[in-house]
């Protein structure tokens, strides 16, 4: 059952994420938003106006009343709807200097006063609120991409930039491990269709579990220095075939953004390099690193129904969500939603019914579902409502540029 | 239940496999089995080698009568087994030209007279023999990889070898598609212990299913024409984006193998380029295009679980098996097993419980469950007896030089 | 003979190229600045760094008064002197977005007053003078590298921005090619040592040549239109091995920034992308098309000593230098020096008896003397007094970003 | 003056050359003439085939009374000549497993008897015994290629095949260096029309040249060992900046095929792995490392000019040829001519007046004029009569597989 949109919800729901974006930008100069660090990643100035062209695109295009800003826009800020036209090739995105953030700028005042304008005066019918409505949660997730690639970018700058200062880092250790029992039988999967979901998230179904044993908290920092004192790094026997070959050709013996300084292992946080602390959640780890871990560790990665089931039972604690003043997970706890996304067992593939929506816009999630991995609950990128217990998050197993750690999980005995 | 071995069964089914392998070789030259002709592919002079070099590691290294046959073999013909030491580099292996194929074929008599008398002279308990019959298995496998590798040199040549004649080819057409449902519920899937099975086939365990459709014949080639007539490989909505990238990376526009000779379609097979054959099951199309070709026709591929369900309904017909004076599927027809391996929707993960066996035999299959998709049935390259209604082949979503095809699925209305 | 420097016209001269830096990069907004188009090319904010970096290092850090500006700019902005320490990866230049222009401008403020500073106060003898000499030339070469780079990376831009405006072209023709007459004999070559030249412009030395012939103007737009027209990148015999494969590698089929807008020949510009004028020297060819148009056209390229003989018999006019409302190339005509670098027959090897400088600022030219080829002249990205007949450019002979084009020779009857 | 070729004479060059290729290949298997180590380097069996498709081609295809041996032969044992017709790509020369040895053995018999039947049956005119000629000397030159494409291979087997017994080395110390000096002055350089010679030997004419001074012998085992123990390839300002970024690239801290075991320097020989001998030339270094070791030395390469007029001067004695029973330098002597070819500071580029002959077999050796140095004198490699002292072989700075060395020069006080 859908619920009807309200449309001053939905004006204010649509401001507050366009400011928000906004807000994480206002701390990068006009250098820092432009230059992109890998094919993966994104310009910051690239997401402001891609967030934008969604709006433009999908929303005002169709109201007679709006002038297109600029009609460049639409070939250079298209992301990879194949449906909409050409687009501008993905690995170039850093080499587009013009428009420059202030045309940007303008553009994104533009956009959102002809979108507010559009829904006041009631011109927009309630197809139109969906993608307006799905536009802000596209936008939340360029949120989080933007604070992923601003991260790679800096942490590739030889002296390591400080996105935002922060206090010192809380050293009291994590809490032992614990399991917690979970029954198996016939569960229902997937959104139930009450408020705003993404369309991979859905048909809800039913998938038949065995009983199991979850972990009471996420894999920490500790745990990981453990695994990798116990030559975890170098036992083949671990390692999937593809993550061995993946670890020694990119010569990785330690997380993402990890170095040792002097003995000691520090991470790139957006508040500058520092020593890695072990009572929070081990972070930007690939799939690999977790499968090899939770394998070292006589467990395995719960499937992304397993996860679901869990965090359906628990309460409903938060951990670590984007804070732009903190932009760091906090110390592992008991959240399932929170601080690192966790790799789960599970591929990405369409749930029993899955059908993409017609038109450019079911381009949206159908399309990347080959090749990768699903990763469950939300890191400390993910910006608050953005959450949810079905949401299913995604990535090639190689990747480590996410906020991404793990849960362990067993068969019940 | 895992049934006893009888010895003398098992010495015949050992002589059988290795001439069977010697067979498919005695066609090929000195050169022709040196030649390596991309990294996924081995010279035929290394499957030979590597087939007997697994007897001679896993079986004969524990007897004390047994004299190592030369012990720089051991590193040569290693293929992936990290608990056996250091191996020889994969894309290298068409660089070792010695030794030579006449060596090798002393080292396969001096191995069978080994094996034979060790067997014979009851040396060799229960553990062993079981290893012998996986030694089997794993050769038949190698077999299927011979032929494709072959295949897959011979297609690079610039006037295609013919490896061996065969008759012109049966042009009736196939029966036109049908569909037969299949009830849905909790079904049993994976291999139920009676004779032999790979590890990655259990352990058997229950899955829930819905009802659903499945096609009666594979895909054929009059069909993929109708496909590519209709512009399929130029419509960005039909493709996976690894998809729509892989296919214009390449430059694919029709299967593996297929060119266009003065505006007719061919395709090179074991006996020579010839032009495609409509009523046959369409053969080295890539998971992309079989997806990509399945969302054209308004269906979907089974998963691995529905096709292993159909399968079990079906009477127990075999399409075309590897026979060494063919080597190229039969007309499509009402069997599932046999023709054409059938890509699934199923990614290639392990069932629920599944751990490799201790020991460098447990690198067999487990450590390549990640990045690949599971085929279901059997094809023209694979030996008869390898073949079994729970096998789970895997290959990477771009791969095309298996003997690939497709069967269409749709969840009942 | 060196003739001593007169400190005020060098502060003069010092203050001038300085200004002209500032001024070329003031038309660029800060994201013009940051982004770097391929590893060959570095961001138009590093030039203005690195040029910066080249008078703290050689001439401040010995002056017991200065005070570096920013310690890790010495890593960062240091271009390939491996005798100063570790530098920053060329190829991620780009993604330094820290510091920032504003940054760097006050960098370039803040050695501009130390170096002026350290002149007036009598503190700098003459090796530091001559070091700020060969740090104006320096500058000037980054001058023209900046403006070479900003037209790559705008070229690249789906719209091709205008760095300046700038009127309608000049269509009047070329005058039709002449050839002038060389005798020829022991000829000097070489920098005679009155005023500044780089150290690979000597030592002086003679040459041994026969007669040649000259012409009296550069290949033109309209000459290699002809070419074009006649098949000249399709005919194998016309090109070297090496050329033949790049321009076929690289699908080249006209020269660099070429492209076909409704059946008109056009170019990217620093002014906007245009139609091609035919009474223009040819610009951004490779050394390969030059060589191969060179034989279609029943002639060669000269010698680096031919020419140099050439141009000393000629008047001293000059053609288009650095002007920075127009960084195009003026109308085909008779001087040698100007519009465009011609590329001639001679690898970029030593004259006889050349020794690098010691130390780091000997690694200035010497290093390069392999795999590439010389030109000789100057551009239309030249800054005027930066040019000189004896001056020795030199670029990969696969290079086109230079303003690169060529003169024709042939040997005497 | 070009002399009248004696037909009897020509027949008995032609079968000599012809016995001398198949009694190198004699010692390799059918596996080891089909394999390619690298796309520079190609299979014996093509070199087999190649050099006689150059006779068929060339020489008897204008004859009526032939018969193609096998017509899809003219693809694929064309090698570079692009005026006669489409050509199998290089890098997939060692995939063409077919046509086999035995074919290729009888291919080179029909063309051999072909060959002498026609020049005895007198229906070969001047140009075609010309033709011949040259076909002989084109066959030496893949001899050359033959040993070191072979050398190549085996030195990637992980055990060191052995080409060829032959007994313990001479480990008597070379020579201490000494010099001696040539006076300069306008010198005559090139071939004179007497005898046999490629094109790129020509125009004989003059260059001026100053005093200078060369080394007695070339730079020995020894000397390198000294030049590694004090740092040399550690030290950038010895190197040239592609020669430093080619060996940190590749790895390289000693010459080609060199491999430190049990703390000893080995050397890869075509008679299996050995201890390095300090008193041979040091041999299989590339361009790059003879400059920096020259460098290091406070020396120089000299140009192939003073080389050529250094070995005028010299008694023709001769070091070691190809010797298919030993196929390794002789101790470093005196001679200029054999043992290893020696790297020259000039680029390969035209002689003035240097004109390509027309049709296909123009394609010879002027296309190659760039991006490469010349190496003089022969190696171990070189067939005895196929060496001259105008002899210009050529290849790219950074090969090693030639047998090449090097020889100190200095310019006269």
């Amino acid at each position: 059952m859908t619920l009807a949109i309200d449309t001053r919800d939905l004006v204010q729901r649509f401001l507050d994420v366009r400011r928000m974006t906004d807000a994480l930008a206002a701390r990068l100069s006009a250098e820092d938003q432009t230059a992109q660090s890998m094919p993966d990643t994104s310009p910051t100035k690239w997401h402001r106006a891609h967030t934008t062209w969604f709006f433009e695109e999908f929303v005002l295009r169709a109201d007679p009343d709006y002038t297109e800003f600029d009609p460049s826009y639409r070939y250079l800020f298209n992301s990879y709807y194949e449906a909409v036209g050409p687009r501008h090739p993905r690995p170039q995105r850093g080499l587009v200097t013009r428009p420059g953030i202030v045309d940007i700028g303008r553009y994104r005042s533009y956009v959102d006063e002809a979108v507010v304008r559009a829904l006041d005066g009631g011109r927009l019918g309630e197809p139109a609120q969906r993608l307006i409505e799905l536009g802000t949660h596209h936008e939340q997730q360029h949120q989080e991409l933007l604070v992923m690639d601003i991260k790679h970018l800096f942490s590739i700058h030889p002296f390591g930039p400080v996105y935002v200062e922060r206090p010192a880092d809380d050293q009291s250790p994590a809490a032992p491990q614990a399991w917690s029992r979970v029954p198996g039988g016939i569960v229902e999967i997937g959104h139930d269709g009450r408020g705003f979901a993404f369309d991979n998230e859905g048909p809800r179904h039913q998938v038949l579990l065995s009983d199991f044993e979850i972990a009471e908290r996420a894999v920490t920092v500790g745990d990981w220095l453990e695994f990798m004192a116990d030559g975890g790094y170098d036992q083949p026997g671990l390692w999937l075939s593809d993550g061995w070959a993946t670890i020694n050709a990119e010569g990785w013996r330690a997380p993402g953004y990890w170095q040792q300084v002097d003995g000691q292992w520090t991470t790139y946080t957006l508040s500058g390099r520092r020593p890695v602390v072990p009572g929070e959640p081990v972070c930007h780890v690939s799939f690999y690193e977790a499968d090899a871990f939770a394998r070292w560790a006589g467990a395995r990665l719960p499937t992304e129904f397993e996860w679901e089931t869990a965090a359906t039972h628990r309460a409903e604690r938060r951990g670590q969500l984007l804070d732009p003043d903190r932009v760091h997970p906090g110390r592992a706890g008991s959240a399932m939603v929170g601080d690192v996304w966790e790799w789960t067992a599970s591929a990405y593939l369409p749930y029993p019914g899955f059908a993409a929506a017609p038109g450019a816009v079911g381009e949206y999630n159908g399309k990347f579902m080959s090749d990768q991995h699903v990763l469950r609950g939300a890191g400390a990128a993910t910006p608050p409502g953005h959450e949810r217990i079905t949401y299913r998050n995604f990535f090639p197993a190689r990747s480590r540029w996410a906020f991404s750690g793990l849960r362990l999980a067993r068969s019940a005995a």
